[in-house]
């Protein structure tokens, strides 16, 4: 038994040697990949710079590092907004960021990060199921990239302002940050639309090159000091219910790849979409308690006259827009056939049971109390 | 050239069968393992039986086969509820369900799969991201297995009804399925508890066993058929603002595991979370629309005066029962701490933007109308 089992080991592992030996410089090169990955965040930003780092730590692990992707923030290979071209051209095989970034090579892509009065997350990513990740792919086609949902910033806030806004009459005049659709419709009500990125706006604010700022919500907001060159906080965010962050593939890499690759690119993906939306809900909250005790900031939500105007406005817009070319009104049919059905099920669902949750009653605290 | 690639070819694949033939019993067996799961619903049972199916396709696809999972419907191996002693047992390696089913091992398992007047989807995806896991875990530690959230309900309906119920007393007399903290409610506001398995419920409904019950939303519930068998649909499903699936493994199996197959299922689960909440955000807008107008459902709000009712018994059934275990205690208090900032949160978000959407303006339809 000793003697059969030794021979039988030796057997294994000298022929292995032998055949790795002769074999392994071009077997193991051709199985091997080393990719990378650019996204539009500051390195290291927290969640939407961690989430490609997640997608580039679970493929490295699943694949036993048959795949490694290095990943790059805004400006170590390219600036922010040019992850697409190092994408498309194959200067990287992969980038993240969000769609309106690059609205400029297809104006379709505005209505893919999110919509002014539009989804929720949860909404949005049951229109995906529904067949919205397909219209999506047909989009990205023409920039000649894979295209995967993966990050969901949720429900927004209304931004940062210097001033009270009590009206739609006091956006006129204001130079604000607001990128995408959202910043289509305060151009129609009178303001001026100043994009830059994340990183670039606090010195913005401070030198005055912009006077009103949305981002994303307490967490990242706080992160970025926002409260020190603003007062006002308002609510809600509806220019943005929800945003999502794509994760794109240069497709000759995509097409590469064997398919147990192909998989754990799919599913890290989900996990990034995931990522984002828990990392911030699980951080939103004390962060939104740290700027209003700590910082003094003033919490203050658009009237009813307000956000009815800017619902108006935010419906001629994507009209308008969505009439210029046929893949944006295949979209935004899409969408909007969707949002019509999910606005009537989160109706008497979520918005329901929230409201139900918010009626006045004693419920525990921690502790027993 | 020619020679040398033939050569070579010949040498790579003459080897490689040698010693192929020579090892491949042991090392094939080895590293090819052969799992089995059950879960708690019907064989098939869309969404709800599609989750572990997904798991199981992923990780074959991304695992080459190094790892296969066969999956197994209510009463195939055990009955519904003895997903979780097949897995503690190991007669499975993994299971599927969720929390509530199994409490009589453990009281604080009522707690995990979502809470009367508690979190949301995304408030508690949050929170599991903020530590909540790691309590989870504690818990499920007690019976053996390896926790993973795979699934969640998003906020439920409030159920199936014969007759209108305009306040608390309505309760009084009604036999009623609804599992977990719901049920232990609707208990002390005087009504009868009758659990049983999603399968059984129409027929339950047809002998008078019950007559009322509420199981998840409009897609899961049409597909049971309950419209049939019952004329009122309540909302909003103050029981369950949320409801978590789990996927669970024994421990053993789980320690077993290389490194690359722990990470696809734990992304897996991610994935199975995402999917399930995403394929009923999918089905339930037009399912609902489906049963108003095809079926001549009648959806009915609870009044104000029967949710305020309903949260103040629910605290205190919660308080009541977290105070007779220390362990409970501690999952209850983490999640109220979590709950306290998380509505304020999302009361200025979430909550706040659906308000807005709600308000009465003009908004494009689908086609440019």
């Amino acid at each position: 038994m000793q003697r059969r089992s030794f021979l039988k080991s030796g057997l294994a592992s000298g022929a292995l040697v032998t055949v790795a030996g002769a074999l392994s410089t071009p077997a193991v090169s051709q199985d091997r990949r080393e990719w990378r990955l650019t996204h539009a965040y500051p390195k290291g930003y927290p969640i939407f710079g961690e989430a490609p780092q997640l997608i580039a730590d679970y493929v490295k692990r699943a694949s036993d590092g048959r795949l490694t992707i290095q990943v790059f923030g805004a400006g170590e290979i390219v600036p922010a907004f040019e992850a697409m071209d190092a994408t498309e051209s194959g200067t990287t095989e992969m980038g993240y960021g969000t769609s309106y970034f690059w609205a400029g090579k297809e104006p379709a892509l505005k209505f893919i990060t999110g919509m002014p009065f539009g989804l929720t997350a949860q909404e949005q990513n049951g229109w995906f199921a529904a067949g919205g990740r397909e219209i999506c792919q047909k989009v990205y086609d023409r920039l000649g990239v894979k295209f995967f949902v993966a990050g969901n910033s949720g429900a927004q806030m209304g931004g940062w302002f210097n001033r009270e806004i009590d009206s739609l009459n006091d956006f006129s005049g204001l130079k604000m940050r607001i990128p995408g659709l959202g910043g289509e419709v305060i151009k129609a009500v009178g303001a001026t639309v100043v994009n830059l990125p994340g990183g670039e706006l606090l010195p913005a604010m401070q030198t005055g090159t912009i006077n009103a700022l949305e981002w994303i919500g307490p967490y990242s907001d706080l992160a970025f000091g926002f409260h020190q060159v603003a007062k006002y906080y308002y609510y809600p965010g509806w220019q943005e219910p929800s945003g999502i962050f794509d994760l794109f593939v240069n497709r000759q890499a995509w097409e590469g790849l064997p398919d147990d690759l192909k998989a754990m690119i799919e599913t890290a993906s989900v996990a990034a979409n995931a990522f984002v939306l828990d990392q911030l809900a699980a951080r939103h909250p004390a962060a939104l308690r740290t700027l209003v005790d700590d910082h003094g900031v003033e919490l203050r939500r658009f009237s009813d006259d307000t956000l009815t105007g800017l619902a108006k406005a935010s419906g001629e817009v994507i009209n308008d827009m969505a009439s210029q070319d046929a893949l944006s009104r295949e979209l935004l049919d899409s969408i909007l056939s969707f949002r019509e059905n999910a606005t009537a099920f989160t109706g008497v669902a979520e918005q329901a049971v929230l409201q139900a949750r918010s009626l006045d009653y004693a419920y525990p605290k921690a502790g027993g109390g």
